[in-house]
């Protein structure tokens, strides 16, 4: 009897690395976590990841065939297999296909943790049987991967899908990237938090926000705030779901997609962010858009999610053609 | 021997219909023009064109075989062959894949003429070997087509590739489509001249443009004026330039495309337009995207242009397998 194949899913974040194998019906079988310990090298990242593997996953990786290792990794890019530059990691440009092909001589494939996702949500999430559609993260910035003729956009260099540093605001809010008036300056953790204090600066309101200093605030809080009906919270969620209802009109109009679908910490906000943004997204399409897209809350568990994401990558590679 | 084969290329305008052959080496052999006359029906100008072509072509379509009709029609839809009630001209809803089978049982496409001049560029232009891409097209509005992984993206309905209806300006100018701020409101040959009343309205330089109404003003008069090196006209290419180079950088950071090609009227403007987009476009980059993108001009002969994209449609489809 022939094994069941997995991939091995490996998503590296700025403070731990989660990796777990993948069936090809979407079930993750086993997973764990190490620190990713920026600091260090990815060659040590990846030495402890696979002595782990053999001690933890001995049983497992006996039972089954392992057929390809997919990587979610920060600024990731398809085409070369690096890791270029990837913020809160001091590594540099970093061959990873490279890297982990010397552990085994399988298919490896590497590409960013927004991508990764897309693929995951199109062959075990809620974009299944789609071949045009948007994957959202939103966490401590905006990723996005975005998926045309059932194909990932990885554009000419393998970095396409950087919604999260279109313009928002010309001359706004000063971003990481260096750059003003990124979109995921407003709409990210971070950036609802920067529309807090700029609310509590401009308005009269009272409210609990009010006691809370910028480093104690987080979007749980105000989230928890709106369910309250705090004034202060519930306009920042409205002109968070303003500044992305007009984001996304815009790529509605540039790619015409059948669903943008929203994974990650702040999207857990459901309606009080998911359902503004549809109606802000309605009113600034051409006519004949509206009433078409879906805004969609990721099928993916959220615990696995990552891992998924990036053990699709391979069984997208694998069938393919 | 076997005859050469060719495709019939025909590009509907809201003023006159052109149509011609086109071999797979991208020469157009013959070509020819009739009013639209867009108060008729569509069966009315195709019964026209059959007739014209039938007269005036029958030396041609003995000496070669006809393999395929691309069409290139207002708001063009690929999937469903149709013209979705196209603007300036009376006709609804209506199947152009359909009527134009009643003449000639071969293939037959439809798109819009952005996406026929991405197509033309693709296989006969600027854009030969290239596969991420973008093709713009300025007159008096802004189309564009999108080239990903080598293939026209056409959105899950048929419809994508509308950057000039994107947002340039939150609460902008009005635009011919209901929205505000949409770019081509600023970048296109009404746009300009849009610009150049504002620039009148704010500033105090004197102008030969002052002594010109509004309705007989055009892009071209605009142009000889900055030439002449007039403040008013050279400044609104420049903001110009601005808004299209920080469009053309959300677009750039979303798709990470080989290149942003020119084609149409105000494309003609080349430097005084295209250096300073630009340069504006380059501020606008997120470092890994800068240094990247070239900007170019098409390669397409502007009066063969609309037909050599819509004969590449059919070319297109019979090579791609």
């Amino acid at each position: 009897m022939s094994k069941i194949k997995v991939t091995l899913g490996i998503d590296i974040g700025g403070t731990n690395t989660v990796f777990g194998l993948v069936d090809e019906d979407g079930k993750c079988i086993k997973y764990t976590k190490i620190p990713t310990l920026g600091n260090n090298s990815a060659e040590s990242l990846f030495s402890r990841l696979f002595e782990d593997l053999h001690k933890n996953f001995s049983k497992e990786l006996e039972s089954f065939e392992l057929v390809g290792i997919g990587i979610g990794a920060p600024n990731g890019n398809y085409y070369k297999g690096t890791a270029d530059n990837p913020p809160n990691l001091n590594w540099g440009f970093v061959n990873l296909r490279e890297l982990v092909s010397e552990y085994y001589d399988i298919q490896v494939a590497v590409t960013n943790d927004a991508n990764a996702a897309a693929l995951g949500e199109m062959i075990f999430g809620a974009a299944v049987g789609m071949k045009n559609f948007i994957e959202i993260t939103l966490g401590t910035g905006l990723g996005s991967g975005i998926v045309v003729n059932g194909e990932l956009v990885y554009g000419s260099d393998g970095l396409a899908g950087e919604l999260g540093h279109t313009t928002a605001k010309t001359g706004g809010r000063r971003c990481n990237c260096g750059l003003k008036g990124c979109l995921e300056t407003y709409v990210s953790a971070p950036g609802i938090k920067r529309t807090v204090f700029k609310l509590l600066s401009v308005k009269k309101d009272e409210s609990p926000l009010r006691k809370i200093a910028f480093e104690d605030l987080n979007s749980k809080m105000i989230y928890e705030a709106a369910l309250e009906g705090d004034q202060i919270a519930l306009q920042a969620f409205d002109e968070t779901a303003h500044t992305l209802g007009s984001a996304l009109a815009d790529v509605v109009a540039i790619l015409s997609p059948e669903a943008i679908i929203f994974f990650g910490g702040l999207a857990n906000a459901g309606d009080l962010l998911l359902k503004p943004t549809k109606t802000y997204m309605e009113e600034n399409l051409l006519p004949m858009y509206r009433d078409k897209v879906k805004i969609l809350k990721s099928g993916l568990p959220e615990d696995e999610a990552a891992i998924l994401g990036a053990g699709a990558l391979i069984w997208h590679e694998i069938n393919r053609y």
